[in-house]
């Protein structure tokens, strides 16, 4: 088991740059894929191209299909030469071929695809698009007509099934056109005597998806249904191939982090942290940085305005950077909670009036609680200090006022973007805190002055 | 397939509170437990007690095994009696039983075991926490000696197997002493002669964990590693039981809003958003938002350091606002990134200083272009209206300056907080975003003065 993957991957890809091979291809028998791409992809180009000749085919072929598309295995590929490439992928699961040969060139591509014999199939997969269930599937299942004998379906996985037995977990069964009737997990074949039919054992499916799914949708579904496999079918009905829960987690990863990242105010990078280079990552930053700054810019207009009140009660922008942080605060928390609550299908866009009757709710207490604090902090101080002037409690009831205002609007805000951005056909995970925070800033300044030119008229301003 | 499960889900509550249940008990049978769980929650107290003691033991036992703990399937359990409670957690698999037993009382829970045959196993789960592997864990495994025929390991899965055949994916070789050896996929007894040998076809399990393990790394294990099961075992080797993908997605799930909510700047909840009671949720969020804003309280005492400046010179006060967003928003790009590089194993915590090297350059490189979008702002803004007086130039230069430092500073802080935090054996998501604007601000507001008073020295100050 891999207690510290890190230290043997080290040991692993020491042996592999020795001259003799040998001890190599010896202990590489017993490294999961997995394992075994990492150590190719933390090789130099030519020892890699070496290592992945002299590997037994199934072996450098599962660990190609396991590298993640930051790696490029696809370059790796093209560096062995179109015929083992070829091999190479012939060897793959079809929905692991298509996601490699995607990323070649048409030329490389067609190079590739001439010499393999699934042609026809990791093609068709090359059609959907990425993000969807078709992009997910594989055409590698094994099915059984359903007026067959459990006996024969075994016999069909004999010959059906080119691929590690561990990742079947059901067999499908189709009427003449195709179309998928039923599904017979693998352990029931077991246990059931095998002149039986399999209309008679098998059972509906819970879930199945077209192809044209999102592959967020056929995640939830997988996850709310618990199972390890789901058959993909047309609009027929006719079965297509089979997702499986592995593909499903590294989706859920995927978009766990592009969501995350998104959240903190950047795009998503398309490779691990330390791997990305200087500048590009920089641009990826540099990106949203920048078009937050110009939002920002109009808490200077904003400001600008209220310049003859900061003039004769300067005590006023003392409170600033406290009040519209608050109003930021809040917003990102109301925003997070919509935002995760909506991927998790708990809320839907039709829920919006309920959720906005609560928020509002939410932010006038949460308002309360911190315009309380804020007051307090200010007439304690001012009496330990005595900095805050003749007229601290009108500048404590200022402060008391703007926060109740602000926090509610805050509040509103961070809950109403995501829905809207939805509305729109945008990902509401970009209401992140700093946009919302960026437009909260604004209507803050706004707010603090204007509750201030009311309470404070005739004294301070 | 559940194309509407919402429609679905009301039209079955809708027969669930019937005076005639037989419609609804009729359509009950074709649906999938994870629904029927909505829909027992969905209903009034009397109505889901009647309900549960007409439904078929095993479709409510599995229904409240499907029940996530924020409905409280314990209430629903006691609600129909000790005796047949008991009955209801037999049937389920002994991870479910123990989990929802381990939310019943002292005496309620022996009620309910003094009743089960399986109780030892039952009471040997409830030993492990909640978030470990032992506590995701089933004992509910089919085991065989490594000695054994594959035609004896079949037999086994009959004999052995008590619960739904579409979660059995694999059985599991041991020694005389209990010992793991060794796996076999269910498939691969089909299609293997029955005479031979158990340990000839058996492979060596790819991922093997303790019950102490924490659950995150158990389901980073599974992802990595492509597996539908992964066997526990104790220290000695012992096979203790097996954690399946189900029970994994459900973690990673919790894990992911858990984080993400922490990231927004508030506490997890504990149940679907529109499910948790208004007090509750002000609870939960006020918590954060308070603390949050005591500390913010600092940028008034700083602001206040420098009342002097802003009284000689008001349009400093103009850019406060830009120039601390700047420095949050930055900040919290960085800690964002860390803190899912962490999460995913990108990042360890010897990494720090390469982290802390790049983000320091990258820190720099925003800074400049902030920087210099600022500095072009002010200028052309000024040559259009001339509201920044004669010194604009000079005012101009000092947010050029500071944006710089406050960008910087921003980007260390964010990035060194989730590895100061995690060494301090605190999680690094809580570097949240407004966590980190808020540690930003006040030294922003210091950076930003300080500039001013070098560069505006003898001229607006």
């Amino acid at each position: 088991m891999p207690e510290a993957p890190d230290l043997r991957l080290d040991e692993l890809k020491d042996l592999a740059e020795q001259d003799d091979l040998h001890p190599f291809l010896q202990r590489v028998r017993h490294v999961h894929p997995s394992d075994l791409a990492d150590v190719l992809s933390a090789l130099e180009e030519s020892t890699r191209v070496r290592v992945i000749s002299e590997l037994p085919l199934d072996v450098a072929s599962s660990a190609l299909a396991e590298m993640e598309a930051a790696e490029h295995p696809e370059a790796m590929l093209l560096a062995v030469g179109p015929e083992y490439a070829a091999e190479l992928v012939e060897e793959m699961p079809t929905d692991d071929a298509a996601d490699l040969v995607a990323e070649l060139s048409p030329g490389q591509r067609e190079a590739v695809l001439a010499e393999i014999s699934d042609r026809a199939d990791v093609e068709r997969l090359l059609k959907y698009p990425e993000d969807s269930a078709g992009g997910l599937m594989t055409a590698n299942v094994v099915k059984v007509r359903e007026d067959a004998t459990v006996g024969e379906a075994i016999e069909a996985i004999r010959q059906q099934s080119d691929e590690d037995e561990s990742q079947l977990y059901q067999v499908y069964a189709v009427d003449a056109q195709g179309q998928l009737r039923g599904i017979v997990p693998v352990a029931r074949l077991i246990v059931t005597s095998p002149a039986r039919l399999v209309r008679d054992v098998m059972e509906q499916p819970v879930v199945q998806v077209q192809p044209e799914q999102d592959q967020e949708e056929v995640a939830r579904l997988m996850a709310r249904y618990n199972v390890a496999a789901v058959p993909v079918v047309d609009a027929n009905g006719r079965l297509l191939g089979r997702i499986t829960f592995d593909d499903v987690i590294d989706v859920v990863e995927a978009e766990t982090t592009e969501d995350l990242l998104k959240f903190g105010g950047m795009e998503a990078l398309d490779a691990p942290y330390l791997k990305v280079a200087f500048g590009r990552m920089v641009r990826k930053r540099a990106g949203w940085l920048a078009a937050l700054f110009l939002g920002e810019m109009l808490t200077a207009t904003a400001m600008a305005f209220f310049e003859e009140e900061i003039a004769k009660a300067v005590i006023l922008a003392l409170f600033v950077p406290l009040i519209i942080s608050s109003g930021g605060n809040s917003g990102s928390q109301a925003s997070t909670l919509v935002i995760r609550a909506m991927a998790l299908g708990e809320v839907t866009l039709r829920d919006w009036w309920r959720v906005i009757r609560r928020e509002f709710a939410t932010g006038v207490v949460l308002g309360l609680v911190l315009g309380a604090i804020g007051f307090l902090r200010i007439t304690l101080w001012h009496a330990v200090t005595g900095i805050y002037g003749e007229h601290y409690l009108l500048v404590a009831f200022t402060v008391f006022g703007s926060l109740i205002g602000v926090v509610t609007f805050g509040t509103m805000t961070g809950s109403l973007l995501p829905f809207i951005l939805r509305r729109l056909g945008f990902d509401p995970a970009s209401a992140s805190a700093p946009f919302v925070a960026t437009l909260v800033d604004v209507t803050g300044l706004v707010i603090y002055f204007s509750v201030a030119s009311v309470i404070l008229r005739g004294t301070l301003l």
